[in-house]
């Protein structure tokens, strides 16, 4: 099978709560929306902010959570970009929970969680190629 | 800010465990491994599966969850790999969540959740296309 992810697809308690994190605090722009779900082209899939309920209800569990042993990453050209675009963030909606610094592996970064707990690591690592059209490479 | 993703990463109880799922399951291989990471070179990103107890302190967080409000979706090429896919990843560690039907939106789509309770949803949605380097295109 291809190494392929089609679709991430948040749980969201309010959609316009996430929609200006994501619009204003990452300068997205939607694809598509009505009153249950957002979605947002992406490098080669598509995000999806979706109704906790109604994502719930699709995936047949009752039991969903926030605040999980997930993350997201969104990668900046340069150093000096992750502390600015973490305070955009959290002047978006988002709240902090690292301040940008230096991991082990090197490159620059920290944590910022959704209106919804969401996590996202905001991170400057240039051994990881992106391409014009935002295609990320793995690299060491 | 470029609409880029450049890696999701999956909190993993048991590296092996997980792994298994991948590499048998979705027949994916990794492009690097360690004790505490594997990471997937995908469409456009990396997906990483990373000791939850790593990802904690990485994300500065102590109160990881499972089974939570996301879901990640792989759509294959036709109707009836749904549940040959399904099937496989149940062989490989994976657990239903829901057989395949048809949502109201059209396609076919079931879920498993991995062996650490992140839930995958397996689909076949004609209007997202994908192309040969599996980059998709949200269509309605």
């Amino acid at each position: 099978m291809k190494q392929q992810i089609s679709v991430v697809t948040l749980g969201t308690a309010d959609l316009s709560r996430s929609r200006e994190f994501y619009v204003e605090g990452f300068g997205w722009k939607p694809i598509f929306e009505n009153e249950e779900i957002v979605f947002y082209q992406m490098n080669g899939f598509v995000l999806g902010t979706f109704a906790t309920s109604a994502l719930a209800a699709d995936m047949n569990r009752t039991d969903l959570t926030t605040r999980s042993a997930f993350a997201l990453g969104h990668n900046v050209p340069a150093r000096e970009d992750v502390p600015l675009v973490i305070e955009q963030l959290i002047a978006a909606g988002g709240r902090l929970l690292r301040k940008a610094d230096s991991p082990p592996h090197g490159g620059v970064r920290g944590y910022v969680e959704d209106p919804d707990g969401h996590a996202w690591e905001i991170a400057w690592n240039p051994a990881w190629a992106i391409d014009d059209d935002g295609h990320v490479t793995f690299g060491l």
